[in-house]
């Protein structure tokens, strides 16, 4: 069974690891039992919504990254490709360099 | 407080709405309780991962999806801009149509 909160421990172990953090370190800032985050990065417990919001402040990374990569890692498993809007502004820049070539 | 669980039981109750499907329907095929299942998609209760993927299924959507669309919603309140992936397709026919231009 795909479990989200096991992406969601991967996730934030490896956001505070890319930033040199320890777990005593986000703990104290989110006012989380350190014990009890390590059990939410190794997948075993849920965060609740104000957990998560509290560690998000704590590693200083807004939360809609983090359910962004929790939603790659669960794309990738389930072999769900969801595609990619290509930004406004390059297919304009690409429409205004095909046309000056078109002269 | 931006809460996760918010933006989920939206997300949920939308896909059942496209889909759908009552309330009653989506619970039944999740094996979860129908008053369970309108306190999450009013955000009132934290789903669970279990029951997550059980309504993801109930639903006939992959989870990834899910969460995609609630990092997309989060990103929207953060005023977060994730930047999206330009799919390499995209930029070799750009170049190719670019440097056939220049021939």
């Amino acid at each position: 069974m795909l479990l989200v909160r096991r992406e969601i421990g991967d996730v934030l172990r490896e956001l505070r690891l890319k930033k040199g953090h320890t777990l005593r370190q986000v703990a104290g800032r989110a006012s989380v039992a350190l014990g009890y985050l390590s059990e939410i990065e190794r997948g075993q417990k849920e965060a609740s919504s104000e957990i998560l919001y509290s560690v998000a402040e704590a590693l200083d990374v807004p939360i809609s990254q983090i359910m962004r990569d929790v939603s790659d890692r669960l794309a990738a498993i389930e072999n769900v490709l969801i595609p990619d809007t290509v930004p406004a502004d390059f297919i304009a820049s690409f429409n205004s360099e095909v046309n000056s070539m078109r002269g």
